[in-house]
C-alpha cells in the first residue's frame, strides 16, 4: 500500500499529520486482519506506535503490514511505514506500530474465532515469541491501570 | 472537544473508523501539548490506545486531554474519549490513549525544552508516578526491540 | 467544542473559509438543540452571523453554543466563535451567530414539540427578551419579503 | 453552479447537512463578489438564510447568486438554492440567503473600494431598495446588540 | 457548473490535481446523462481526456457538458473545462473529455434503454457524426486489445 | 497500491464513484511516472479508461501501474484496477486505463526530457508496439478534432 502525500494532508510544518499516518496504519492493518480471517474486524488497541521522522508533502508513504499474533478472536498486526522522496528515490523508515484487531460475527456482533497463524521462517517464529511477550505485558499494564484507577 | 459523528466518517458497520478516532485523539493531544509549551509540537509515539466500544453515526464523541508527564522536550498526554447518544443522553467511555509529543524549535527544527509540569492535587501526583513508570517500560521495550531486531 | 485549523481548511489568504466556520457553527448549534430536546433536529434559518476577524491556519477555533429561545418546535441557538493563537495564547472573538433549529418527529418527519426553556440568571432573562424581539423582526422581514416578491 | 449531493455529504436523515449548504452558498457568493470587484474578498456577515426543504442524497443542488447592494468596500449577494430530483426532473426552491462580502487590498489587507452596481431592469431597482432597507435594519440591530450587551 | 479551486485540492505545483478535474468531469457528465434518461447511470468508459493547461488555486473551474451520442443504453457526453482567473477575468480552455455512461434499471441493475438524441442545429449533427466515428474506433480498439492480450 | 473503499466514497448505488477511481488511477500513474523520471510530472491526457464492474463499499481496490511508452518528455502509463471482496477473497478486474504524463523542469516549468524505457521481456516489447500504435491514433484523432472544430 502506497500513499502519495498531498498538500491537504499536511500540518503547518509541511509534513503529514500524525493522525493521518495513524489512519493509514489502521486501514492497512484492518485489510491484513480481514484477509487473514475473512470476517469483519474492529480496531481493539494500539500497543506501540512510533513516529521517527516526518513524511513531507510530495513524498510517497509506503505502508506494509504483517500479522504477528493470533489469539482466539484477536489478531496483532505489525505495520511499518516508510517514506520515499520521489525526486531522489531516497527511502527512510518512519513508523512502526502494533495494532490489535478483533474479528466480529456479522450476525451477533460478538467476537468470532480466527484461524491460527502458520509460522514457517525462523524470523517469523522469533517475531511471534516477541509478540507473545508484548501481549503479556499489555495485559499486565491493563490489569494494573484498572486496579490503580488512572 | 466534541465531535458529532457524521455518516461520512463511518465504516461498514455504521460506527466511526478506528483511524478517525486516532486522528481526533492526535489533534486533541497536540492542542494540549501546544498550550503547555506554546511551541510547535510533533507526534513522537503512542504507548497505549484502547477501543472499548464503538461510537455510532449520529452520536457525539467527547474528547478530553490532560498532560501527564514532562521530560526535557517531550510531553505525555492522556486522552479520554467517550460517546453520548444525543437522543437518550446516555454516555459511555470508549477509548483511553497515551500520546507523546515533542516540542520543536521553529528555527532549528530540533527538540526544544518544555516548562515543567506543576502537580497540585494528590491524584495528579499519583497519575504522574504511573506516567514515569510507563515511560520506563516504554524505553525498556524500545531498547529491547532495537537489540532483538524485529 | 474546539477545532484546530488545518491547512486543508484554509482559503487563499491562509485563513479558514467562511463556509467552514458556518459548518462548525451549524454542528455546534445542532448538538446544543439535540441535547435540549433529545430529538432529531434540522437547521431552519440563520438570522445573523458576523465574521469580525479571520482565524488563521494553526490557530485554534473555540466554539460555544447556548439555547436562547424555544417556541413550540423551534429553538434559537446563539453560537460564539473565538480564536486562540497556540503559540502566544492570545484569544479573540471572531463570530456571533443566531441559528434556528426545528425538532422533527422521527416517524412522521413533521415538527415535534420541544421542552420549554428554564431561565434562571438575570442575564439569561435579558437575553431571552432580546431573542423574542429578534424573532418578531425575523417574522416581520419574512412576511414583507413574501408580499414584496424579490 | 450545480452540486450533485453525494452520500458523504448527508446527515443521519439522508439529506444534505445545513452546514454543507452554507458552505456552497458562501462559495457561490464569494465568486459573484470576486467577479464584480476583481479583488480578494472575505465573508463579513450573513443576514438571513432560510432552509425551507431538505435536499436529499442523489438530488442535484442548483445554486445561483446575484449582487444586490454595493456600499464602499462591501457587497451584499443574494443566493438562491434549489433542488432537482434527477429521476423525475422535479425542482424545488430550498434556501434564500443574503451574504455580505468585503473586498480586501492584497497588499495592505485593509478594505478596498468596489465599483458601483449598475441597475437596469425595474426589478433590479426594486430589489436594490429592499437591500438598502435590510442594511439599515442590520446596522440598527448591531448598534443595539453592542449597547445592550448580549 | 463552476468550482472554485480551494487550496486543499492543489498538488505540489499549486495547481489542481488531474484526478480532481477527472472527478468534476465525471460528476458533470453523470448529471447530464441523468437528466437525459431520468434513470440511474454508471460510468462505463472515458475515450479521451486532455489536460492542456493547469488550473491554479484561487481560480474558478468552469465545467460544461453536452450529450453527443446515444446508443441503446449508453450515452456519450462531451465535457469542456475552462479556468477563469477571478482577479483578471481571463478565461482559458483547459480540458476536453468524452465520457460514456450506461443507464441502469434500478430493480434489475441491468442496462436500461435510453431515449434517442434529437439533433437540431447543424453543428449538433456534425458533432454526432464524429461521435459515431469515435465509437467505431473505440470498439475496434477494444476488440483488438482483447484478441492481442496486453 | 491498495485502497479500502470506505462508505464516504460511495455513490447512491453503494459502489465507488467513477471519479474516485479516476483519482486513484491518476495518483498511481503519477507515482509510476515520477519514479521513472525522478522529476515533477503533470497529467497530460487519458486515452482510454474502462469501468467493467463496480467496486462496492467494504471491498478492496487493488491498483497497479506500469510504464508502457516514453517519448521525449512524455510517458504513457497503463493502470489496472481490480477489486477484492475481503470476506470471500474473490478478485475481479474492474478497470484498465492509459494515462499520459509529461515531466516538467522545476525551474522553467517547461517539458523536460525523460530517460528511455528499457524493454526486456517479449511481452514488454509487444506491449510497447501497441503503445506506439495507440499514440499514433491519438495524435491523428487530435489533429482531426482540431481541423474539424467540435
Amino acid at each position: 500500500m502506497a500513499q502519495l502525500v498531498l498538500p491537504h494532508e499536511a500540518n503547518v510544518h509541511g509534513s503529514v499529520l500524525g493522525g493521518t499516518v495513524m489512519h493509514w496504519i489502521d486501514l492497512a492493518a484492518a485489510v491484513t486482519a480481514n484477509r487473514h480471517c475473512r470476517r469483519p474486524v474492529v480496531t481493539a488497541a494500539i500497543d506501540e506506535m512510533s513516529f521517527l521522522a516526518p513524511i513531507n508533502v510530495g513524498q510517497l508513504a509506503l505502508i506494509s503490514a504483517r500479522i504477528t499474533l493470533v489469539d482466539k478472536s484477536s489478531m496483532e498486526i505489525r505495520v511499518e511505514v516508510g517514506s520515499e522522496d520521489l525526486l531522489t528515490g531516497e527511502q527512510r523508515h518512519t513508523s512502526t506500530a502494533y495494532v490489535t484487531f478483533v474479528a466480529i460475527d456479522p450476525v451477533t456482533s460478538r467476537p468470532a474465532p480466527v484461524p491460527p497463524l502458520i509460522l514457517e521462517a525462523d524470523d517469523e517464529k522469533a517475531g511471534h515469541a516477541r509478540a507473545i511477550e508484548r501481549r503479556r505485558q499489555r495485559l499486565a499494564r491493563r490489569a494494573e491501570s484498572t486496579t490503580a484507577g488512572r
